[in-house]
């Protein structure tokens, strides 16, 4: 607990986004036990200032310093402190508290993230790039700190739920699912003609462009696969993917007696959050409960790499090690804006990742985030020039 | 661990029934680390005299008086100890050992089951009776003692895995999976019909007559239903029945944030017996893994009670409480060996239970394994003067 108030003392990084506001109303219901240290957002000075009102935050610091002057008139005549810009994010991240939601998305998220892990206690991980991109070096600090990482993705929160606490040695393998995006029945030559349109159309999650192309390609399942290989200390070959189209079961655990125990829920991100804001025991929420009788089916079916590149190559790279992930994530990230800038075909992202992949010059394992900054953009040069390459070609 | 050699002190009551023979499989791959005390058997000479060659058991009882002599002669120049009869089962049952099996069926495997608990460790418990008919004495001695129980059936087994070791206060409800039986897509009329050949074709398990009855009216998932409630503390409108044809998902846990986890498996008993023998870790096992990908579709129904009588009766008996549980046992009992020579039609089972139950004098909270087999005797009277009545207006 700490703090003189004897309260839980909670920050919030990227509360203004999807995470951040199912975040924020799980606090809202817990307001009375709570000390909101910070809450960041990115550029939207109007909910992040009604958010640190109703939490009553210290301090609510935005990323784009651009809206700073907004945030402080709306907060004016209030307790809650302002700042903006970068380095304000980073120190927001690095002020002490027991619990901090890392939700800032990309690589913008890294040094925040790594600040709360070293404050050294619960740390909600929201952001997929901390252990894709950083692993190494996050995990490192996680060590060095005695910081707990409480996974928030469905997946990989449904498999610490599913553990139940046991040890992984008691574990055979692990789960993930995955919905199989809008192609989960398409042909290798219907997805090479796919239309970004076709591609945006998620069955059963609404997201953001860029992770529900991920979710569509499964670059998105090959992070998360990196992602749960980290978190869970697992070989790539006990990390499973299973195609299951009702996306009800998040994940399970296959334990070396031969019991499988799952998560499943509805697609509600506050269960998942909920469960890391009150681990290791459990809030009430209101989050409406999965009715089986109305489901009345789940599906499962294996998955294709053969179409789903995205999901072999991170495999691929998972079991190389080093920075091929950080250089997976950053050519993803470029391939997928050419993707949607109608530069190269849907199958391309897969060839783009692949060959900028097979063009680094050598694979060092990065020991600061330094190093994963200097391959992030390695990879999205390796990426870009690809792309030149293969207009050149056309 | 206990006892001179520093081995895990073992007893298997029920051991050369079907939940026995599994367990002395489970227990010949840790046959260095154990210490067998007694195995106990019904009638199966042979058998019984193996297992105890093979696991060097202290001493191996059949409750059957007339196999004494053989099993003597089996054993005969081995270091095993023999003894038969009512009595020396129950004596079997009171031998202190660290983890014993309780798998006498029905009214038999009450005392012995008891004499296990009133030891104090852990009791792996395959006997519905001893939680339905006689609940409150054998909780009381499990507290008393310091006891633990450790559920074999598949249903309960499931939601301890499901727990996690979670507290019960965090629990909104817990779901048992009933994969609907024969009937499950039958109308009343069909039922009301329904030969004995019929109702014995299970979908999913193989099993004995009586169970096979039982789950075609859910009579045993009724019986399930109450053991439910005492193992977990549960109130009857916390404990719902799901149906599940494909008996994959064998039960799971609502949590108050809108979480399920659920345990699942393919359908060898091997998995929750291991389970039990490994608490509160997990053992290695060669059962066949649960493949997702073969199994294809999972389907969830509602139960239809107004169909499975048996099992709106015994929700009813659970919230009447005293040894109206024992009423509803021992009269399904006799409802099934009449509709199985014959002498009641399906429906007949409910009907019978239900007249059973409203005929009862008084309903006394039992304190004693007499009381307990008092009212099992009167239960089985009550029914049987039902039959005689149906039969004198038929």
């Amino acid at each position: 607990m700490g703090g003189g108030s004897g309260r839980r003392r909670i920050s919030v990084l990227g509360s203004t986004g999807s995470i951040g506001v199912s975040t924020v109303d799980l606090l809202k219901q817990q307001a009375d036990s709570i000390q909101v240290r910070a809450l960041v957002g990115g550029k939207n000075a109007a909910l992040l200032a009604e958010q640190a009102k109703a939490l009553k935050a210290e301090l609510a610091v935005l990323n784009d310093e651009q809206h700073y002057d907004e945030l402080k008139e709306r907060l004016a005549g209030t307790d809650v402190k302002v700042a903006a810009g970068r380095q304000a994010v980073i120190e927001a991240g690095a002020l002490e508290a027991d619990w901090t939601m890392a939700a800032i998305t990309g690589a913008a998220g890294l040094a925040p993230t790594l600040e709360a892990v070293r404050n050294g206690h619960q740390v909600a991980l929201a952001n997929k790039e901390a252990l894709v991109c950083a692993g190494n070096v996050m995990l490192d600090a996680v060590r060095h700190a005695g910081a707990e990482l409480l996974p928030v993705d469905s997946e990989h929160n449904a498999i610490v739920q599913s553990l139940g606490g046991a040890d992984m040695s008691l574990v055979e393998k692990i789960v993930l699912t995955a919905s199989g995006g809008p192609f989960r029945c398409s042909t290798k030559e219907e997805m090479a003609k796919a239309t970004p349109e076709q591609a945006l159309k998620h069955p059963t999650w609404s997201m953001g462009a860029k992770i529900t192309i991920d979710s569509a390609s499964m670059a998105n399942k090959g992070l998360e696969v990196i992602e749960a290989a980290r978190l869970f200390d697992l070989p790539e070959h006990q990390i499973d993917v299973l195609v299951h189209p009702q996306s009800v079961v998040h994940g399970m655990v296959c334990f070396r007696d031969g019991s499988f125990v799952a998560q499943m829920g509805t697609a509600d991100m506050r269960i998942p959050i909920a469960h890391t804001l009150a681990s290791p025991t459990r809030m009430q929420t209101k989050c409406e409960r999965l009715d089986f009788v109305k489901l009345g089916q789940m599906n499962f079916e294996a998955v294709d790499e053969e179409r789903f590149i995205p999901l072999r190559l991170a495999r691929q790279v998972l079991r190389a090690g080093g920075v091929a992930p950080t250089v997976f994530s950053a050519a993803n990230e470029i391939a997928v804006e050419a993707f949607l800038a109608g530069k190269i075909r849907f199958l391309g992202i897969g060839e783009l990742i692949d060959a900028s992949l097979q063009a680094m010059p050598e694979n060092p394992v990065p020991t600061s985030l330094e190093d994963v900054y200097h391959w992030d953009e390695m990879g999205r040069e390796l990426a870009r020039a690809q792309i030149k390459r293969m207009a050149a070609h056309a």
